[in-house]
């Protein structure tokens, strides 16, 4: 286990897309820029999904624009396509993550596409990134979505994990991730499938995971994936969002519980925690009428924890 | 880690003591007979303090009788003192837990007593318990409470941990224990304060955890546990619970979701999960007002998710 941990907050696509109410784009700002402040280094701002299908993520080329203007952030969006690609591009993300989920029933549900053709997509976006001018190519994620086993499928073999994952290396990505869609993962399945996914692409090419807590094992399969090797953790604020086309399969892991977790620990997020705490103000005050979850902010922080307190790690300057 | 864990229900101790409500005594026989026969081999059903202070815990007496005739059912209470310790052995309990609070301060505000009058406890419980005839000598353990740190003096040093688990067993304990009574442990300090006190007092003698799931870490910090070789964990059905007082302490791990962690990384625990979800009715029917908590009951167990079905494991017969 390595001594630094990067937090990627997802709040602003994942936990978005999952609720009905749209977050006006002045509060999407104030949110990214008050955690981008507390230290939080990447943020996945959103994704470039037609409008009508996820209208409270109409504005991501704005978000985008707006949160590249924040020195030290990492700006992530999640497409679902070369045409998203294209936009998530011209806004300018730094990031940008294909789902491509293990699962053909859900990936049929959710993307309306075969394996085939998702991977189809992944080769015209890698070349697209290819195209791009040295110093402005975006990061390329393949995420290996519904990991764990899916609602609709159950459990997936792992040697099909593992064949996708070379198919999505081979197609171009830089890196893939694994992700728990459905809440259905546990310590030793997180072990098993990274271990397994490492030994097949290498370690260098998965390095992050996206975990929910629906079943209240996240972060127990934090530490788990942590143990593995990895360093890039996804949460999201408050625990905001899920998956919509995954029934029952809210609840991402808690930013706030997840910063206190590390930090506990003695690992290095970068990350202001009692400045993270704030930033919940600016949820409560924009989703009036959302759920916020977290143990750490109605348990408050141990007498004499000492959080960090200086945001010292940086990915992009 | 092992393959086999056992749950240590506490929640008709630590939960029912936590709240004002007093549990009628028919419901707390429905309650640990309907867990037994799900397959939970010890539960902590009471504890032997005066009426007059935990009035919910006053028929700890006939609770053990009642819950003595279930087969293969360990049958565990906490005792404050020798006095108690008495009671328990009159009323045939198998195990006896003493708890040291390891902060001096929180132990004169639980059990009004030093850390030297509560071993000279010790040593009279032990000495009662090694006079009883051979075959009716209950297991005597000596529990470390707020082990990792305490709400009225934060951490406390792991110099001192040792000293005391040392000294309980000194003073006759058949093995000590580790609580996190306050809610402040992380993974990292749970590993940590294990291999302290194995390399202290030996492996034999510390193999179970008390946790809670204060700030949300209480199945990491379980997993760490395991990954230390403990093969003990306590919980508490539908999270009901918590030190009175440790203000802010509420929230025992919950054992739903404990028994589905276990299972779901192959470790056996001898749950029957679907039958044990069951038993929440029980609680929900005699505890009207109470918040049941826990994430699997929410959830539902993952397609395709087969559970141990049959009781396999005994300790007593």
């Amino acid at each position: 286990m390595g001594t630094e941990v990067l937090i990627s907050e997802v709040g602003p696509r994942d936990g978005l897309q999952s609720i009905s109410a749209v977050m006006p784009l002045d509060a999407k700002k104030a949110w990214i820029a008050a955690e981008a402040a507390a230290g939080v280094r990447e943020i996945e701002v959103g994704s470039f999904v037609p409008a009508k299908l996820l209208p409270q993520l109409a504005d991501t080329a704005e978000v985008v624009a707006f949160a590249r203007t924040i020195p030290g952030l990492t700006v992530a969006v999640l497409v679902p396509n070369l045409r998203g690609a294209e936009a998530a591009i011209a806004a300018g993300a730094h990031k940008i993550t294909l789902p491509l989920s293990v699962s053909e029933t859900h990936s049929l549900a959710n993307l309306r596409r075969t394996h085939a053709q998702v991977l189809d997509e992944a080769r015209a976006i890698a070349a697209l990134v290819a195209a791009q001018p040295a110093g402005q190519r975006p990061h390329f994620e393949g995420s290996l979505s519904t990991a764990f086993g899916c609602t609709l499928e159950g459990a997936i073999p792992e040697d099909s994990i593992a064949r996708l994952a070379t198919a999505l290396m081979e197609a171009g990505c830089d890196e893939v991730g694994l992700s728990d869609t459905t809440g259905y993962a546990d310590p030793a399945a997180v072990r098993r499938l990274i271990r397994r996914v490492h030994a097949t692409v290498g370690e260098t090419a998965l390095t992050g995971i996206h975990l929910h807590n629906t079943r209240g094992l996240g972060l127990a399969n934090v530490l788990a994936a942590l143990e593995c090797g990895l360093t890039t953790i996804d949460s999201s604020l408050g625990g905001l969002g899920g998956c919509p086309f995954a029934p029952g399969a809210s609840g991402n892991i808690v930013t706030e519980d997840l910063a206190f977790m590390l930090q506990a620990m003695g690992l290095k997020t970068g990350i202001d925690l009692p400045a993270l705490l704030e930033v919940r103000g600016i949820l409560r005050e924009a989703l009036p009428d959302e759920a916020l979850y977290g143990f750490v902010p109605d348990a408050g922080l141990p007498l004499g924890f000492v959080p960090e307190s200086t945001p010292q790690l940086q990915r992009h300057v």
